[in-house]
């Protein structure tokens, strides 16, 4: 089994590890130090090796921040887990701060003495939150200190070995385009650039550059490691020795040098004179540091690999197609046992999210989970961002929903999905609300949209039948979900928030609009879907962009309030449910396809 | 009546004045001059008396701009007036180049010669786009030369009269809240802001803030002039003396000090030491380097009359709906009229848009049109920004199509509604696509929203059901409306384009989908709706804002293609009419009333 339901934290971490890094900043004669969540990659999901937030102060959440003074300390998080961070943190040693509304910057400014030398890891820190940071050490007259090595990293006794899996070459039947075109085309656009080189930081840019996988983060195969591309296509890539066999170095060819760890900040002493591009948004202040330090001349602007890596070639989308048909008679069986054995009111949710990894695992092909499993009965399914431990682990009783947003990850491709299902009897009030959610969902599965229509455009038709109602979620609408990378990958996304990329042919993003009733369930219903290329409509004038839907698994007809669908939601929802039975109802048989065949029945 | 249909530009305008201008030019000593559209106080309708890019090259558009060498010379527009710039400016004089990509700037980079010594007047260019000339100058090893006195100015020997139309109180019960009250809450904002006072600069801001209006400009009752407010509420009020009365001193009150227009300069000069606020979106160049000169610390912000403003209260709209059920007769008539003695086919655009202006004289209260309505029969209907003249004037064809958008100008509202009605019979593709805007219109007409969504969030709900089909409109959706103010107004706006600033209560708004076939015919259906307050739906967890309708007249139901209807839209559409007989009905008799009933029985 891949998940784990222990708790990381907890409010013991802090105790015991705050004083040590007290200690270690007074021999280094340091004031101060600031922490963030994130690693140097910048990662999401951060190896329990370089996740100090946690060490420092117990919070294991998915951002946030601490910042330590000889004699009071702060802790940082967002408005998802301010009920977390009184779980995890002992407050008698951080006050409880907002990360965004003041954070970090705001502390120093009101709470540094002057004078104070105030340590930070510049691997740690964008450019853009290190100028925050500064301009708040300025006004309360302290001093920012770069250190060269991170206290924390000093005084970690116990700390988890550095993750060293092996990087392996991911096929070019799943990859779909070779490296070495990868790298020319992308070489191609720096010369029209003017530049030179660019340096790339972010792992899942490293992966789909090279058409490698790793597995050194949980539930993602990245390969921790940088890479320097040359317009001329000729790369640099920095490894750790032991992640490296000759294997991979023969699928790399010639034009990429694999080189140590050691040598990226000689490679980057190297590009004097030169004009690279680097990413604010990915790269830490330590790159723009080495890089003026050695007289290159910096490019500000996008990765590269961004907006090619989003939009998937044929062979990348035919390669998820075929994981959620996998995937989806998975999802089908753990169905068919939710709405038989699970009903008894007797199951918990630790034991339905082994069932499903369990149906998963049985397909033979799932390499992790894509995420852990959020698995949430009654109102443990209104808190969004939920994982479910041993401490809070609850019974599926009955009269109640129950919520459940998982993926794996496939060679082929990455899935994430949501269902909800009532065990025993939903009362009026679930249906009714379970039904507009499905008419949010349905509205953005089928629009069709010009070229140049953004996210933000779109997301309203998600909600439109929440609002009318009174009701609303307080989360975006879809992310970009990666090919057997990420399942959460920028740039594009459908959200409130503004989001200036359009959306292109080949993106894959999830649709997942939700209704969550705080102490008493939570609503959401998630496929993945992809851009579909231009097509004309017939007696229509410009082409238009549209989704194919990829997931595949049965939404719970009996949830469903048809006098409230119009004809066209009632048409979509029946012809999706004729393509689930058509792609999965072969790979079932016995009960679990009978069982497929009622769920999805024509309403 | 108030609409004329010359056509006041055309190429002998350039050939007669380009020559004057490069003659003003050399006896200055200057190599070139660029000359945009806009006047001083930034207007969309430009007075005569200021359009010197019409004069100089006889283009009349709402957008635009020239530049002048000594050998060469360039017009500037946008997309809208392609065709337009052809008809109106003689290419052996001017090059066609786009005002957008390149533009004024672009073209200065080009071209220049080293040294050359270009002229601009800085009343006429905001701060942003002198930046962008400057950039470009500097590029071209030019220099850029703010005149004093405009060379256009200098040789306009016909010119027309400088306007100096009264201004005139605009009641308190009209206004709702007295101006010094609006003055005060205005300067504690400023105190706020650490400022000491605010310029305004913008006529509509000057006319809301001192609760006055003004006949300087045709189509909005804006007062040409500018005001210091200061953050004890007091303030001066710069105006030519020809427009000001013992009256209107007496209506401004003690806190406000009249001042000829000579006295801004030295007015601004006196701010030395203080904090100023100023709007670079409205106030041009010259205020920020006057200021600047003085020694006042300049804070850039927006103008703080413009959200107040565009928040309507209680007086305003319940004028709004007053005007709007006086116009909706007035609408009503002229409809009837349409769809009887209209339907011969003889009739031409200008018959149509004097009997409208007729009805709405016949009102009694109308004060002007709030633009020039655009009457497109036939094929002018799919021209956006069609203006008819005794040129282009056509008839009313059977078997076509007729849209004519139009507003008036009330005192105690601005109204602005589109209607498209079928003259004979219309095809089944002019209903399907009608039934398609319609359908737009009402889901914009519709929707509830949470607090804090901006226009760019809704804009996809008007176009949504035009995109199933593969059809779009090239404009915004919806625009800010004044209170007998300008018909255009901001800040908020629902489009595709990026608008941040969230709808609030009180905010009137167009509602205007369309449909154009090039060479065919045009749809568009437009309503005003305002913003209304956050209110409680029954079961609901969020109070949402909605949009109560304004406007009162039917909406074509011959053109409805009811079975592409869902069941809320129809009840919308039927109880829309019921509520249009209701306010209506009782203004009209006989033919026109009976017309009314079957116009508004449901469909």
């Amino acid at each position: 089994m891949f998940q784990t339901y222990d708790d990381p934290g907890g409010p013991q971490l802090g105790r015991k590890h705050l004083p040590k890094l007290r200690k270690a900043l007074k021999s280094a004669g340091l004031d101060g130090f600031i922490t963030p969540h994130e690693d140097e990659w910048q990662n999401e999901y951060v190896p329990r090796a370089y996740d100090r937030l946690a060490w420092l102060t117990g919070f294991t959440g998915s951002a946030g921040a601490a910042v330590v003074f000889a004699d009071e300390a702060a802790v940082f998080v967002d408005g998802r887990y301010t009920l977390q961070v009184r779980a995890q943190v002992d407050e008698t040693l951080f006050a409880y701060r907002d990360l965004v509304d003041g954070g970090p910057a705001g502390y120093i400014r009101e709470r540094a003495a002057k004078g104070a030398k105030i340590g930070y890891d510049p691997k740690l820190h964008s450019p853009d939150a290190l100028d925050r940071l500064q301009a708040a050490a300025d006004a309360a007259g302290a001093v920012l200190v770069a250190v060269a090595k991170n206290p924390i990293d000093e005084v970690w006794d116990d700390r988890p070995a550095i993750p060293t899996a092996p990087v392996v070459s991911h096929p070019e039947k799943f990859a779909g385009e070779a490296s070495n075109t990868k790298r020319h085309r992308l070489g191609d656009g720096l010369k029209k650039d003017h530049a030179d080189a660019a340096v790339i930081t972010s792992p899942a840019s490293i992966a789909w550059l090279f058409n490698v996988r790793g597995g050194d983060v949980a539930r993602t195969p990245l390969p921790l490691g940088e890479a320097i591309l040359r317009s001329d296509g000729s790369a640099d890539l920095f490894l750790a020795d032991e992640k490296v066999s000759a294997e991979l170095k023969q699928w790399l060819g010639n034009e990429v040098s694999v080189r140590p760890s050691a040598d990226l900040a000689p490679a980057l002493a190297s590009l004097s004179g030169k004009r690279v591009k680097v990413d604010p948004s990915s790269a830490s202040a330590w790159y723009f540091g080495e890089l003026e330090r050695a007289g290159a001349e910096i490019v500000r602007g996008q990765d590269p690999v961004v907006l090619p890596r989003a939009c998937k070639n044929d062979a990348e989308i035919e390669g998820s197609r075929k994981a959620h048909q996998r995937d989806g008679a998975a999802v089908a069986r753990f169905l068919h046992w939710l709405s038989t054995d699970a009903q008894t009111g007797k199951v918990n949710e630790i034991e339905a999210c082994e069932k499903l990894e369990s149906f998963r695992h049985a397909t033979g092909q799932l390499k992790d989970l894509s995420f852990d499993s959020i698995s949430g009965a009654g109102p443990n399914g209104a808190i969004v961002h939920y994982r479910v431990t041993t401490k809070t682990n609850r019974r599926l009783a009955r009269g109640s929903l129950f919520l459940i947003d998982s993926g794996g990850q496939y060679p082929d491709g990455t899935t994430d999905i949501t269902r909800t299902v009532a065990i025993g009897r939903a009362t009026p009030e679930m249906k009714e609300r379970f039904t507009r959610v499905l008419k949010g969902h349905i509205a953005l599965a089928r629009v069709r949209f010009p070229k140049g229509t953004t996210g933000h455009q779109l997301d309203a038709l998600a909600r439109m039948s929440l609002w009318e109602a009174g009701l609303d979620y307080d989360h975006g609408t879809g992310h970009g979900v990666g090919s057997y990378l990420g399942v959460h990958e920028g740039p594009h996304r459908i959200a409130k928030l503004l989001n200036a990329v359009p959306l292109e042919p080949g993106m894959i993003v999830s649709n997942e609009p939700g209704y969550y009733k705080t102490g008493g369930y939570g609503i959401r219903i998630e496929n993945l879907q992809v851009v579909t290329p231009a097509a004309d409509i017939e007696g229509g004038e410009r082409p238009m962009l549209g989704f194919e839907t990829l997931t595949l698994a049965p939404i719970a007809r009996e949830l469903v309030v048809k006098k409230l669908m119009t004809k066209d939601e009632i048409e979509w929802f029946n012809a999706y449910h004729a393509n689930v039975r058509e792609k999965i109802g072969p790979q079932l048989d016995g009960d679990a396809k009978a069982w497929l065949e009622a769920a999805t029945a024509p309403i």
